[in-house]
């Protein structure tokens, strides 16, 4: 089996990125810093950040006009392929390039652009993304800060009115940045316009802070200590009037304000949806480190022995035993199967932002994109927690040593699950989007008008297909008419099992939520009593998404030994996830009593079946071998203590 | 509520020795130490450590004519109740009393406890406890150290034959250790006798390494950085025939081997069986930094609010929230059952021991134990580690500072889940206790064996009751006839419903065992393709030790608000237990589809009733004020922020 044939799917239509990234990557000196404390690893990784920007690979994403790649997908696949190195790293470029650069770029028009566009690029200017505060993180809509215009001097006073309403959490806050996106609420003329994103400096180029504006720093953090996270509040702070971000509103100089968007909630979703590379790019980069621990404990797991088999001297190899298998396996499946989502998402992020201004952005798709962009984000993150906690405990305690690398992966990752939107309120957000068929914008539906909405409009759910709509919907009319255990590995039942499964969830909710038509219901006691619903819901649709993507992507594998390893290992992602919630294919009559525990006896199969294969499995993800040979355990020095004792101990026998 | 009457149940038989220790604990500074780097920290602890041994209480389970306190109960909960601070100072001291002391003690004899016991109290000799190998951390009977009898000087020689073979991990080997007690395989008169442990020095008092003994730094780990870890090899290290710790087996001058024991590997395993203490310290304060991380979120999730309700200006406090009472609640019923489950087993740990050297211990009796200290401490670590990443991701972002407290009490418990036992081989072993009836030995038997036995002798499962016998019994037999929705809350039926869970679990797996006696059988193959069944019906049976422990620990509550409390909590621990495996008892016709869906609607009933009550149950665990208070989220900066923010915003409206 040739695994560079895997490799080719899996890298996709930004092969020549991921290939030139491998390269470079693997000339330059990009490791872990378990030794370094809290100020030499963040001079660390911004060094490395220089080095980054020295590469030109962050110019990809910006507009070729002021010196950019006009390369949304590239640029995407690059912060992805950070994913696989110190995370520090990751997030301190995604904080300037992704956040801070993007929301210039996005929601800002021509003055800022010319202005800031190159200097950000170059790590000249680096910045801040400062929308957190400590008393919102979810409920963004609602920050505190505020931005109020002065016409006597045609400025904006930015004011941060109580402790709850600074800015927390700010990476590139604590000892980089020099200027800031911030959000405020946007007041003039008295009254408040709703959020905007403002440019305000908060230091100066000798890093002193800039007057009215306190900086604290969050100080040390579980992981990610190469970011320098910190909080920032502003009194009376004055920035000039095109200090406003003003592509989707306006402040004129006698303070008369405007914008192309009526409803002040509808504008600054508006902004928020511009802004979901962050998402993207956090759920691509969360799926690398998953990788990475996978392969450092599938190495251990074919080179650790313990406990001899009866008859034969030689110990097994730990992933020989089932249990070994049922932990990583699975959690391998589910990576090829977010892998090929993050791909489908990328390309989808790409098309549509290459429909420029110009062209009239189709909304629904837009949407789409916000809702699977959080779906995605939320399952890549809880399964990179999960698979990298599994990898670690299969290394046992040679995966708690720091120089083994899976600590740092854990410690960083974590905090993926809830940032760049908490993951539960994400998933709760795609329930509403299925919900409403994208009629209103992602994050802006409050709970009232989302169940208001669902009791006049839903009328059932409608399966939009994200990826090979023809190869899906084929495989789907050819699936069996009727139940047998031999259909459990039938593509067109499992489709048709995960699209079922996630209508009735829908319709379930959908018929919840209508209660609150009740004369004597209260509006918020409804969803509260349907969020579960809402939650599973929102999860059995992401789960089709994933296995779609996947059926696109071993469908796009010309290798046949390859696509016939990918298929199975879409088999195993497909039944592992019908075996967690099989209760509820049991509950709901989709499978009987006996077929569920087929489930289980197939999914321990394809453990068996597949298990010869790991090892190529997760070389196919092509990490670059420095960062898999970084932990001592994965490098060889495993197998090299086994052959050694077993050598002695045969020259004992 | 007086939340008092709770804590009275949960303190239990050592109320005093807990209530002594919170006096004093309350005015010590045992507190977190997130900036201290790894040499500091080792130092921090070190002196934590010297204040311990100062206090007497490390004395309480050490025999009273050494100066010991002859009460090991006490002494688990003294090592529990570390489990609410710095979890660096709880390994630490369990290394050195528990682990090195405990060695000294139970496999040594007068000549070692005369000499040894009164220095390693008074932390004159700081010891390491030196088993597991780089090659064997599982297998320990199979470890590769030997220690061999040389008759001419009578001495043993310990060496170390290869890499694989160094002593690995071994906490207090890197900085303080001066002696470890290190496990070999016992060689004299060219005959291996399995093995055993030995004294052997491995600094002098001036912290200079020993001749011939190599100390490496295990260097950082994903936390518990406090400690000291390290790697020692031997190269023929000479210790007198005295350092054989020959309680079970001894060396006479001429080299004749003798022991009660016949076989190597019972009297091994005898051995180990004596050492169980290790397991259910680590049990005990995973259970106490997991209370420690619920009571930080519960009180975050009370305090902190997100999102308006529909016409009302506050926004909604978290914990109303279902999903976020789904995330905490069950994890709090749990706590509470592992917490009960804890207790009888250090109840029943003191009684045996209490039996004294006089009496014939009850094998069968120590062997249950074994078992029950294996579940419990699986089923407590693997409990701490999800909870505190569940309590973590409630905190969002301010949960991953390392100011409020989450993150150090995640890294540090998460090698709980692997060391003392890797949690699987330990469920593992479990189930063949079952299966056998603890006719041999806990670790004894190997897989070829167990089949073989299961083919041969099993016959059915005998619930062994663990506490509360009549009263379990008695609910049992007044149990509902006839299923309905009703009897959900029913405890004859729940306890019912965990027992037939159990035998029918049991009893599958002893049916694929029998497999074994097949002519074409392989019998690794019978065992491994019956492993995840094996893990099931092990997890089954840990679950009915904890609703039984929990049941007689209600029972014990004499204040009747109280007990209707915790009667509640059990009963969403038993259905949130029930809920994540109903696709068991539906697939074994034990639900139907119905009750099924009214277990989970049950589940969620009991989450809103016990919200109101969720800050009473965290409080109730009385941990000393300033563990908690070390976390500003939970110290009340969260609501005191949220209260500035509230009257601010009214003053604006």
């Amino acid at each position: 089996m040739d695994q560079g044939a895997i490799t080719d799917v899996l890298d996709g239509r930004w092969a020549e990125v991921r290939r030139m990234i491998r390269d470079q990557v693997a000339a330059a000196e990009f490791l872990e810093s378990h030794e370094l404390d809290t100020e030499r690893h963040r001079a660390q990784v911004y060094e490395q950040l220089a080095e980054l920007a020295a590469s030109g690979r962050q110019r990809l994403g910006f507009a070729a006009e002021y010196g950019g790649g006009d390369d949304v997908g590239g640029s995407l696949v690059s912060f992805e392929m950070l994913g696989f190195g110190d995370l520090s790293l990751m997030v301190k470029a995604g904080v300037q390039w992704g956040l801070f650069g993007g929301a210039v770029q996005l929601l800002g028009t021509a003055r800022h652009h010319e202005r800031y566009l190159r200097p950000i690029m170059d790590l000249e200017l680096p910045g801040c993304f400062a929308m957190t505060e400590t008393g919102h993180g979810s409920d963004v809509a609602n920050l505190r800060t505020t931005a109020t215009y002065d016409p006597a001097s045609a400025e904006f006073v930015v004011d941060t009115p109580h402790e709850a309403a600074r800015k927390d959490y700010i990476g590139n806050a604590a000892r980089d940045g020099r200027m800031a996106v911030v959000f405020a609420q946007l007041v003039t003329e008295g009254e408040s316009r709703g959020v905007h994103a403002f440019l305000v400096p908060i230091r100066d180029e000798n890093g002193n802070t800039a007057p009215g504006v306190r900086i604290e720093d969050c100080g040390r953090k579980a992981g990610l200590n190469g970011v320098d996270n910190g909080r920032l509040s502003f009194a009376g702070v004055r920035v000039p009037r095109a200090a406003l971000l003003n592509a989707y509103g306006d402040v004129a100089v006698d303070g008369t304000y405007s914008s192309s968007i009526e409803s002040d909630s509808r504008r600054f979703f508006t902004m928020l949806g511009a802004l979901i590379r962050g998402r993207v790019s956090v759920a691509g980069s969360a799926g690398n480190a998953t990788k990475r621990a996978l392969a450092i404990a599938v190495r251990y797991g074919e080179a650790r022995r313990q406990f001899a088999r009866p008859g034969d001297p030689d110990e097994v190899v730990l992933l020989d035993y089932r249990a070994h298998q049922r932990k990583l396996l699975p959690a391998l499946a589910k990576t090829y199967a977010l892998h090929f989502a993050q791909e489908e998402l990328v390309g989808a992020l790409h098309d549509l932002s290459n429909q420029g201004d110009s062209a009239e952005v189709d909304e629904h798709r837009q949407r789409e994109l916000e809702s699977r962009a959080a779906g995605v984000k939320a399952f890549a993150t809880w399964h990179a927690t999960s698979s990298i906690q599994t990898a670690r405990e299969a290394c046992g305690g040679a995966g708690y040593l720091a120089e083994n690398v899976l600590p740092a992966l854990k410690a960083d990752t974590d905090v993926f699950t809830t940032f760049e939107g908490d993951n539960t309120v994400l998933l709760q957000l795609v329930a509403k989007g299925l919900l409403t068929s994208y009629k209103d914008h992602f994050e802006e539906l409050s709970p009232l008008a989302t169940a208001r909405f669902v009791a006049e409009q839903f009328v059932g759910t409608v399966m939009e297909r994200t990826a090979a709509r023809k190869l899906i919907d084929r495989l789907v009319d050819a699936g069996p008419g009727n139940d047998d255990d031999a259909t459990l590995l039938d593509r067109g039942w499992q489709v048709k099992a995960f699209c079922d499964r996630e209508e009735h969830l829908l319709d379930g909710a959908a018929a919840r939520l209508r209660r609150v038509s009740d004369d004597d219901a209260d509006p918020f006691e409804v969803f509260n009593g349907a969020q579960d619903h809402l939650l599973h819901a929102a999860s059995a649709h992401v789960e089709r998404i994933l296995l779609e993507a996947f059926v696109a992507g071993v469908d796009r594998c010309a290798d046949p030994a390859a696509k016939a390893l990918l298929d199975k290992v879409c088999d195993l992602f497909v039944l592992s996830t019908i075996e967690a919630d099989r209760a509820w294919f049991l509950e709901h009559g989709r499978l009987t009593s006996a077929r569920s525990k087929a489930v289980v006896a197939t999914v321990n199969e394809l453990c068996a079946e597949l298990r010869p294969h790991a090892s190529i499995l997760v070389d196919a993800f092509a990490i670059p071998e420095q960062f898999i040979a970084a932990a001592p355990i994965a490098a060889g020095a495993e197998r090299g203590r086994q052959d050694v004792m077993r050598a002695h101990d045969a020259a004992v026998r």
